[in-house]
């Protein structure tokens, strides 16, 4: 295994402390439990968004704490939920009055160690699960995963609570947001887990994953390689058949990076996904290209879907000042 | 050689239309031959910043163009220069009156054609050449080649200019950063050219390579794989015998991912950069951690650092709304 890291059980300590002096001006880290909030101060009274899971995906979570979106996030361990003393600590730290919504993405482990935070905590809370990886069934036992839609969910409901909105209308607005998006992965190579020391599983030359979640788990099949077009019609198919998007439709369309897959390349699958929606008559009138949600070192890609109405469009373009989302700010 | 493509062929134009595509409201993507200008209106008169190089090291320079920064990019194929007529046509389409400050890496390729294509326009204009790459000599024979530290003189003269600078002004400040700017990379495994096929060179498992290039080039000393703070450790001396930094200087402290490392890692490196230069009593009041100047799917890094006066540390600060850096706008 070859990775810039001097002891395994440090790496995450050093890196949070990297994290959170190359970006002071916008974040603050907060140790034993280690959690991440604003270090510029949200206004008076407002809902407070905190998110988390496990580390291993950055830039989510902790890269999206700050005006207009996350007020704080929790980073567990490598792939690992975070506590729930770090959950409690967070709301302790940031609520004001006006409650907290939790966003979850839904793993056994975070949705059990954030039901146990709430319980304990002393203020109004609402949670919005997020569950947008469609390459899982419905009827699955323990439902779809949260994958990359979760950082949309952030952006809209955090622009939302900034502006002034209720907990009540926040949750519901992270469910529409949920709801209306749908993800789909695929992997060229998997990652390593650094405690590991080798990749979760192995591919050959001429296969590739389909349907991965962001933790080095297989995914739905192992398919031969092909062209980045049949890649591309494979998951939007899947995607199309899971939101059923109308003609004349506003949508975001999100290209992610799992880790070691160049921009070039997501340049050209955003192409490809881009006309695949057009030619049904989508109008892809947002969107965002990147390493956003992450698994380690994986190369490979997943693909985001957001049908959009307006109230959605105007919170995404609000404004946003994190270490990792910027812009209008 | 597992890569998202359709055709090696048409990577580069398929990659650049979903470039476009997604970042329509700040870029526009002009062809035959291409390149990327901005799609808002830059002030009407201003010195007209253009840069460019081979492609595969995205975001630079294409994501860099728009408002404080560049006014065009010129994208050459993976990793060879752009051509004459790219750089004329990008001059015929945004210079205005007050004259072209071509930013150009120093390579031989590069240096040749941004020659040939000032010797053919018909406006005043200065040529700023970077060569932060610390790993060779300084009287190496065809100079040291011209890296991360690039978008930092994009970013400090694109300020100035958008400010109104004038061209001999801004040649003098972009010179200035270049001079204040060393880096020098590592990497872990080399990267794969589409045209080739496999890694330009090979690493055993426990060898990593000192002193990269960003074009798949080996450096210039194969090691062993040591910790993270014995490889930053030997970096941060050549850049600071290099640079020989006073006590209370101030300093930008910039982390470049080549590809395929981890931000968890790119952090980590910071927070030990960090450190060697504080201890120094260099104050590292500016910082960059992320994907900025890549090599393809290269997994390694490179530390950048840039001594700032008050000045440069006004221009950096400065609004910038492109698609890869994006601040205060």
């Amino acid at each position: 295994m070859k990775k810039f890291i001097n002891d395994i059980d440090t790496l995450l300590d050093e890196s949070l402390q990297g994290f959170a002096k190359a970006h002071a001006d916008i974040i603050q880290l907060h140790t034993q439990p280690n959690i991440v909030t604003r270090s510029t101060a949200a206004p008076a009274s407002k809902v407070v968004l905190i998110s988390g899971g496990g580390s291993g995906h950055e830039p989510l979570h902790t890269g999206f704490v700050g005006i207009g979106m996350l007020d704080a996030a929790c980073p567990g361990q490598i792939f690992t939920s975070p506590t729930p003393d770090q959950m409690m600590a967070a709301a302790e730290l940031t609520e004001n009055g006006e409650g907290v919504l939790f966003i979850v993405k839904n793993y056994a482990g975070d949705v059990m160690n954030f039901e146990i935070a709430s319980e304990m905590i002393d203020c109004p809370f609402e949670t919005v699960l997020i569950d947008d990886d469609v390459s899982l069934p419905k009827n699955h036992s323990t439902g779809r995963r949260g994958v990359a839609g979760t950082l949309i969910v952030e952006k809209i409901t955090g622009a939302a609570a900034e502006n002034g909105m209720n907990l009540s209308d926040c949750k519901i607005l992270g469910d529409k947001v949920n709801q209306m998006t749908a993800s789909m992965g695929v992997a060229l190579n998997c990652c390593t887990v650094p405690a590991l020391g080798k990749p979760t599983f192995e591919l050959a030359d001429d296969e590739i994953e389909m349907g991965v979640g962001i933790h080095g788990e297989r995914g739905h099949e192992t398919i031969k390689l092909s062209s980045a077009s049949e890649i591309v019609e494979q998951i939007a198919n899947a995607i199309n058949e899971d939101l059923k998007p109308q003609k004349g439709q506003k949508a975001l369309l999100h290209i992610n990076g799992l880790g070691s897959t160049p921009l070039m390349e997501l340049h050209l699958i955003y192409n490809i996904a881009a006309q695949f929606w057009e030619k049904r008559g989508i109008d892809i009138c947002r969107s965002l290209v990147g390493n956003y949600t992450t698994s380690l070192d994986m190369t490979g890609c997943s693909i985001t879907l957001t049908l959009l109405d307006e109230e959605m469009i105007k919170f995404w373009d609000a404004p946003v000042n994190t270490a990792n989302l910027r812009w209008n700010c």
